[in-house]
């Protein structure tokens, strides 16, 4: 009846990119290293997803070497990842995950993020839980060099 | 009927502080960095009890900008986090945590910070668990710079 | 009815040293470091459903300082784990981990180590997912110093 998963996805910040977490374009000098637009807390939200359902990983369905999804939005991916989801015969019951970032300050831009990712997997907002922490000074999160972000979902079989 | 909830919180190391993790005061010429006592497994606990319930992150219920909670015990933050939970209708299905530290040795301890944690949550020490493991002379923790904790929790409505 | 559980695990890659992931031997010119084969998936794995049996850590129940379990593989360990499980009156309902490592590549294993795993906790493989993902050359998994396994789990009381 239930499915749990969990992920971890890391990026570099490196100058020249546009930074995109949870869907929304945020205004920083460094964006995240990646094939696609690298946004680290969908990436880890999708993997979850396809761990709790037991389907591999992120690289499995969407691989990093395919010059499909080169500079891909990772929204469309987690469009992939709900049909995926869907077909299976599951749905959320609730997502819980935490961003892991220096700067710039995430606060101002979680409540879209919300509503980007109920959106993209057709579930209430109050089913997404997207939290963030400081790296306080330590290791590579805390000299900016990267970003990491984290995700633990429960999905529920359909009709159950 | 069920949630689920994670986090991971971090602190600095440093000379002059106490060191509190899980509510115990552990003898240690170093303590954690922080607004608060910078409990950084109780940090983890609380974090992943709001996240399950859908409801932000810690620093939107404890703001570590906020005077109030200068110093303050973060076994107080963890009885407003249960207030908050009985108020959203939910309990303490179990919990699972790991600190990860380099020294001091944690077992010890163990015992006692489960207890702590029990009684202000309202629940059996059985549906608490806490772990310890090592850095492994690895990154920050492996060089004793800081600690990090870990936490999953599974939460589950009051009367159903 | 349910119970979560969590844990990570972390190893130093040392020369002289057989590599064993997910109970497969996979040829590299490092190993890990430990006290047993030191298969830092399967402690994670291990850790994960002690914790959420709320019996401690993997270092309570496997001391690195008992001889018996030196050099062991850790494939007797998960059997002894899934007595610990199967004596508490639980079962596995599904699991999900992660393994962090820069090189070498984990796809070709991935399946053999499901096959492992699933063996050992006498259940179906589609009910242990594990994924791989790299450090991005950040931090000690990104200089290829160590590796980082993470697993989540959700067990079952059996009859129910």
């Amino acid at each position: 009846m239930f499915r749990i998963g969990q992920s971890i996805d890391i990026h570099q910040l490196v100058e020249g990119r546009d930074l995109y977490i949870g869907g929304v374009k945020i205004d920083h000098d460094k964006g995240l290293l990646g094939h696609s637009d690298a946004d680290v807390l969908l990436h880890a939200i999708i993997e979850s997803i396809i761990g709790a359902l037991g389907l591999g990983d992120i690289g499995k369905h969407f691989p990093d070497t395919d010059p499909q999804y080169k500079g891909i939005s990772s929204m469309v991916l987690l469009e992939h990842c709900y049909q995926l989801m869907d077909k299976e015969g599951y749905e959320i019951n609730n997502l819980d995950s935490i961003i892991m970032c220096e700067a710039p300050k995430m606060a101002p831009h979680i409540q879209k993020m919300r509503e980007n990712v109920a959106s993209k997997l057709h579930c209430d907002i109050s089913q997404i839980n997207i939290k963030a922490t400081r790296g306080e000074k330590l290791g590579f999160v805390g000299r900016q060099e990267g970003m990491v972000a984290q995700a633990v979902v429960l999905l529920r079989k359909k009709g159950v």
